[in-house]
């Protein structure tokens, strides 16, 4: 019996093109789902066009190739038949996002899971959707419904992962600077302006002050932002020399 | 002034391949995405190859082509960079379905929206997501991250449309059937399982009704489905003849 990885398979029922059959592979190793169960592609196996646009996923050296839909389903316990066409038939019809709900809760609960994607030509017959627990539809557009068997396969790949948490490398680089190090900021810029003639008229102030106070607040600014910030400051008022600078408006 | 479609324009940055191009406003027509601004791609335009691959999306014919970043973007109000690889710059990132809400909530309230996506060779160069206002990634595998680009870009225009209720025709073909129809059913299935012999030994018996009828009810049978497998017993019974089964057990 066929160990449980934890991952639903994705079968491909009669794939035609080798791009896409690579192309799937491709995109489950990037949303970490190892098995790949192939039946009956038309061009055989192994294929060339397939391996050039795997661009070396571990998932096609893995592929199993099998040539009767009741082999590449075997040992599943629970099967999701995709489709954009109804089928007129009496079975749950899920998004995507509620299938994969479904099936990691059916996997916690040891069972094997199975999603099975149709050909380029027609998508999966009626005898291969029949054998399914619930179709899964994507939201396409009726009047432009054909979705490429790779992209299918990229979108269900995608949700499987979409509830993840960002990895820990994208965590933001340094945390927001205190308040006290923004009000030094602000004092030392405002300073500067004042001392460069840029508070007119003097009524205005306060409200120029305000807003040039929310700017900077909105951008959430680093304590390494604001050290750079106060050595542009610095650096414009020391540039500025002597010559008094004078508003333009 | 460009006229605000109500949904956000993709933007890729110098892509290498028709291939890649044409699938990525595919994809874009499926999932409702009208607006693609090509920047700088290398093959030049138009591209037999993506006219090929788009497969009559009217996204491919709409595409208008660019050749410097800030020409691309000059009438966004708000950008998004898709990117694999953390950066270490300061800025928010976003799982995609994070920066979908956001695109909704700042489309809604009038700014025009754009989401660039990096050649296939390395991405978004640094300064393109410099000027973004978040950087979206999506959760790959940290072993196998090179995503396609279309494939990129098929996940980030599906999420757009992910939360869309089904559409009408995927509806149930027909309702489930009340209880009195499968009582019906029940008593029918069970005098003539009792007429064969079925329920033996007798103390059995209700155990034995109470596991068949809950498996019937798991189903969610319709009022057809229920009376084409009264006609499958009744088919049963009568051939059956004169002939009494005995179990084998």
């Amino acid at each position: 019996m066929t160990p449980n990885p934890g991952t639903p398979a994705f079968i491909l029922h009669t794939p035609q093109l080798g791009e896409n059959i690579g192309a799937a592979a491709r995109v489950m190793g990037n949303f970490g789902l190892p098995e790949l169960i192939v039946l009956d592609p038309r061009d055989g196996w192994p294929n060339d066009k397939a391996v050039t646009m795997a661009a070396g996923s571990p998932v096609l050296d893995r592929a199993r190739v099998e040539y009767r839909l009741g082999d590449a389903t075997h040992d599943l316990n629970r099967i999701y038949a995709t489709t954009a066409r109804p089928r007129g038939m009496e079975k749950p019809v899920l998004t995507a996002r509620e299938a994969v709900a479904e099936m990691r809760a059916a996997i916690a609960a040891g069972e094997r899971v199975g999603v099975m994607f149709g050909g380029e030509k027609s998508g999966l017959p009626n005898e291969a959707v029949t054998m399914a627990d619930a179709i899964i539809t994507l939201p396409v557009d009726r009047s432009f419904s054909s979705l490429n068997l790779a992209q299918a396969v990229a979108v269900i790949a995608y949700e499987w992962k979409a509830d993840e948490a960002l990895p820990p490398e994208f965590e933001p680089v340094a945390g927001v600077a205190r308040r006290e190090d923004l009000e030094g900021m602000f004092e030392h810029f405002e300073y500067e302006l004042e001392r460069a003639g840029y508070f007119y008229p003097p009524s205005k102030t306060p409200l120029m002050v305000q807003n040039l106070r929310n700017a900077f607040i909105r951008g959430r600014w680093t304590e390494q932002e604001v050290r750079t910030f106060r050595g542009a400051v610095k650096a414009l008022a020391l540039g500025r020399g002597k010559a008094r600078v004078v508003r333009e408006d």
